[in-house]
């Protein structure tokens, strides 16, 4: 259920369709039901109208499966549905839930997202554009970018342009920089990019560092740290590998 | 000089008024003139739509001095400025530069933050709410706030309503939170109020970690850790204490 | 062997049916035996009058049944007998020891808990509550559940209410938090339900941090640290992913 | 305010001596009062029984005495309050706030908090006993100790037993360790001393890192992570040199 | 070679039997052969009358065996051989060289360790004690207790006598601790075992943290942190895990 | 009173001179008397055939002159006395206690060390070295070699010989390095002395890391991880700056 | 493409062979063509004259040949192609890609270094040295002196010389260090041989840390800390375990 | 004493003009002479061809003057001496050394270093530069570039270059950049400028991270980790605020 829906339904009380009181019910009744492992927050759409969200790492396919069931069976609910950080099996499971909406569920092995996408609906304003430094930090610019189209935002995607080949990144300046409302700087080692990305634009850039490195690295700690430290003051920053959350507020933002 | 100042000069030539050639001279001009220890860079201004800002830590009161006054000898410019991180002593120096302008500069002891307004345009969208968790974080949330509301947005607060007396914000729900634009939030200690608002609203929060605490709050580490943590997917980070920065990005989203 | 039996054994020494010599030779026996590999400490249940307890991690399944063995032989102790961190492979080896208590014993996948349950007395005086913050905090939850009940506690639930959903956790206001004698707050990622349910409450709060998270949660770290810092003042915490220790606490709170 | 307070307005409405409306806007009144820089929450009283506290650091001495006057001046209001982390010129401010109640505040040096004792009731049911390890431990021993005496316990100490001379505190072990209901466990360095004192006792133990030490122990963190890894069960712990949070744990456990 | 051999080749040269040219060329031979992938360095033996000793971990089966071959070819050396951090199949391996003494090798799979003993001399003046903490610190405490027996020393054991239970290490403080010319103490955890027993014995204690525990623990972080700021003074410390450093120290300190 | 005092008592009860009631009560007498801030234990001495020592460090001048008083009255006490981080304030109250051998204290502001010998017996058997790398690090090396002086040790030492100019060292490898029983190695900065040291000597190294250097020496963790990865096996290491404790175990070894 | 290859192209425009227009088109040509996962960048060769190289470690073995075959099919190119990091799944992989060209392919085992080696002409000046300190050390070694031959720099080694056996090092003082004219010192533990060689030498040092070690080495957070410290001054470091890097950077100094 | 002067000993031996006997003395009397507190090492010089230097922190007014005395005294010497980190009170120590070459001394009071230049001849063959990033990091880049022209070589600055303004720095790539022969690179915040530079040279790039920034800078880790993980591969690093170190890597390089 997202604010379109919640809409029609108020728009059914007010002409005489709803009454109020069943109204409150279906309202009530969305919030989350117990599947015992986990509430399923329904609500949090309607708050954020964010798409629906799984987060599979920690829980087993059988959980992930009986959570995106729960979500499929709510009659009033059309948005998209995103499982994050899945394996192989815990795609199998999904697949084999419920009908002709799971299958049509999709597997994105690079970065772990299943999508099942329900609605093409276009909720953002502008460009979202997902840029990342080097090969090794792709799977979490496709986290970024699969979760900001199933959020609803037009994204484009600018890859391997890391600072030590600056050129590269210039080339595009106009092209693609310059066009986005808002930036995702996807980057590992030093987490140099969004600085100098940060440098070249006025939109805002939300700097995702990775755990791509090695040795002093330490797991994504140098260039989260880089990226906090940025000399360049449009630039915030989401936790390690977090690309997924980074096309949230980038979400949030561009439906400003 | 800011963009619709960029827009002028263009018009100016697109008119006849100015020829291209004294069009690119002015523009060339620009970029940063050589005050000897810093380029003083008005195209940031052109580039970000900021205002011009000098960070005044580990500068001497005559070298901040310097660089205000060549900000405000530029003819063509008429934006803010700002000085952050400034002791009464810089604000001598600073009141002590030439003429009218410069004596119209206020100094904020709380936050060190000196203001020199100079236009008062909004060029933001909607309401910047700056909210802070305790008594002690109220310097940096001033930085954020006077920083927002030099560069041209409307801002608005809402003070010392820490997670621990959840109460105290519930009550600010419908009348400051939900008509806020984007929301900056400042916290010290455990940093778990961006998670409890980003939990409340749609629109993007910027978290700002202070140093406030001690102990294992390690000057700010545990309210940032905290806060890239954070569970609500609508929350971006700047560093510690960068109440500055905060508003830096959350300024490019409003104009957004 | 608890303080009922103790004091068996003292009123049969003043009542003549035990001399003291008798009663003191089977004190000093009662300490610990030598295993080869451990000491089986029999005092500690006096002391503390907590369940016997076995950390499994680090000993092979046999070491653990060899343990287990010799606190079922023990011929007047008749409390609980609790196996954390165990795998499935210490369960069968348990289940392999002597007799029919053993065959009683019940493994708990989720946190990899044995509890062999002997005894139901209630000793503690109040309830105990368990709240989580996510799906995945629920093997530390309910390492602490267990312990809690094994340690002769009535002990109640309430899971997945973490702060960026606020509304799940204050409906249960009246209904749990405000029932329990003591709290135990379980949460990964920024730890900072401790906090809410502290201010929300004026029992005690047991704060449990969990590994659950990714980046830069450090495997628990950003949650203890938050914990640390809480600025709700009737918040202590044990180690990272430590439900037995939280639960253990818990109880000799609830027994006074 | 505290409970009795509450039950005594409960009680006249009631009785008919209050109106509920009257009754209604005297709880709605109290909660907390703007004073622009903090707001006093009264309410916090309320719901944990404790004394009003202000925390010092960080505010300015005469920031310190307005919140102190407004809690002097709640007319319902009788309980302790207790201001930590002070200077002597907090204390120079606070004495000059009106009339004779400020006059009777005491201010200890070692400690830095300031005392105004208004009640003597005491709540708690057992003793407190303050422990700690070195000399240089007393001023957070000093703060648990006041602090937990200020919310109406009664408390013991026994202070300068370090693990390295363990027949210090084994000496004691009946007349102090073994009569506590709650222990309060400070030491700075190795932090062993919860440790020990844990497995000599059942009740309950709060662990008080300091940062009391050099070189490697790091501000107080060795101490901090030796008492997080306590072998002894019946310890928990709160943030470094936080004698007054475990005053106030320990407060809460002793009012159960 | 240890030192009586190099006594020997000089006192032959003394008495005739060698020329000074034929010893300086025996002696000059000795110290190191290149084996391609390390030199092996039988000064050391000399150096410092240890046995020989080889850090399997990082070597494969092939190279420590060769190593070892080239240990036992060496003629005039008849001190013990030690491989520390061995795995079943580097044992396997060393089995399969030359002959006889080869043959002799035994494996200890607890700590990893793999004994060669050819010479039964005790050139240790007294007892080195090793304890230790808890039952999962046994691989180290063995680590240190093989290496101080293979480098001629009488040595002695104290198991699972944890702070928390000090009643079991006070027990043996006549008995076992007073004996010691060396104490070895190894611990996880909190790592405060070495300053109690420190405080009790008027010998050197040579502190080893071990990797046990979990959590805050990190690795032994946490032991290691509480052994450097012991607050005993007859401590000093090795690395994590280090028994065979711990008893190399404990060797020197025994033949002085 | 140090292991002689204690025999001369002994034998005193032997002769008939002292009744065995007289001897235990001056003994049970002796252990630690309540200066209300510290407990003075006169056993340390007894039971570790130490000096006595203070350390003064967050200690206030005069509590310190307390201590010392106390020390100087107890009649069969002969032992010198150590007070260790003393300020110039610190030693002046020193100096004003009673009579002819507080007199006789003298101060070393380098290290900040106070002593006052009283006993010039050397009950060390060999001589203790003292090794430093740099200038900066001699403070660090003067504590260690008063306090082993103190102790009753012969004592050496060798400055400024660090591994960058490595001929320095070896120049006096048999003339110092050669003759030392124990050898104490203070080093800032990478902390490799003591592995130099340690390959080249067969004796015990006690390595102490100094606090000197900047930037990613961290205060003394470079030097301290150096150490305690030291790739020389007769090495252990102490605290940060901790050359009073390197000297009490150097004292320790060269006792036995 | 080297330099070499460059002056060719404008040699031929010089001598009229190729139009300026053509051999704009060739250098336009190539910097870098999508291979959709990976832009390979030929001008790197151009830019810094070094071999081409590819970092294989989270690259599947299809990606890796996928870009070698781009790099062989360049018909300008003669320079040496490198892949570090590879397993043998890998090299397999390159195997089979097209031609006599990949068939030349060598695998390195101990180092993971896959080497195409095209050219043998020597680029560089002098010899560069690598040092390192252990056998665990050499895999890193083994890299750096890979790198560097690919490179086209003549290359010496000299392994297993680590400070606590300082005779050898010292032993090939002149034979080996004075000629160097660029040092690579590979280092774990505490990471001390940089010091001592550089100290020792006029050449420059470039030190590489490695994660050889355990406990408080910290995967190789003892050793960069050492050398970062190092107390001599011709010693710069690269990342931990970064024999490549080291190479990298010697080459430069060697073609200067 | 350079290698100049060593070579005009060792010919004026070969001429018949001093006594091969006479030249030994010379020689080994040069070392170092015993000040007392510390060694002042003439051979230094000799090996590394650098000026003399003195690191003036931690050391007295006193103990500078001594050296540098000490410095100039040495007959056969004439190279440059070099006092860094120095305070005011040591310069007036050092100008009342002497006579007429130490009233030549210069302070620069921004990186605190102290000059005294006895000789202008140029030993390095190429120019080095050297690049800073920001204001703040102007006395790291002084101390970096005073030293590189006191040993001997040619120093060209470009400061105030910082990656979030990119363009400063590209307009300096062929006049500036393309033209050294080293660059010594300085940088706080993020530490991003070396990797951009060292894409766009073929020159070494020696790194020196500075403690400029807050928060999460942490006093230059974040600096220092960001350049250890540098995506360019000409890039080795010093220690943070190391100008002096980088310096004299630069010197050995262009001296090569």
């Amino acid at each position: 259920m997202n604010q379109t829906d919640l809409l029609k339904i108020l728009e059914a009380v007010e002409s005489g369709k709803l009454s109020p009181g069943a109204a409150l019910e279906r309202l009530r009744h969305l919030p989350f039901e117990d599947l015992g492992f986990a509430k399923v927050d329904h609500h949090r759409a309607l708050r954020q109208g964010f798409a629906e969200v799984v987060f599979a790492k920690g829980k087993t396919p059988q959980q992930v499966a009986e959570i995106v069931r729960a979500m499929l069976q709510k009659k009033d609910s059309r948005h998209n549905i995103l499982v994050t950080r899945a394996s192989p099996e815990v795609f199998s499971a999904v697949k084999k839930t419920n009908g002709k909406t799971a299958r049509a569920a999709r597997f994105h092995p690079l970065s772990g997202v299943i999508t099942i996408e329900r609605s093409r609906e276009t909720s953002g304003k502008g460009v979202i554009l997902v840029v990342s430094a080097g090969t090794s930090d792709i799977p979490v610019a496709e986290e970024a970018f699969l979760t900001a189209h199933m959020m609803g935002n037009r994204v484009d995607q600018l890859y391997d342009v890391g600072v030590a080949g600056i050129h590269r990144l210039l080339e595009h300046r106009e092209s693609k920089l310059a066009q986005a409302r808002v930036i995702i700087c996807v980057a590992g080692m030093e987490g140099a990019l969004p600085s100098v990305v940060g440098g070249l634009v006025a939109a805002p850039v939300i700097a995702v560092p990775t755990s791509v490195g090695y040795g002093a690295s330490f797991g994504g700690i140098a260039a989260l740290l880089g990226m906090l430290n940025s000399c360049a003051s449009n630039v915030a920053v989401v936790n390690i590998d977090n690309g997924f959350g980074a096309a949230c507020v980038a979400s949030c933002i561009n439906r400003q």
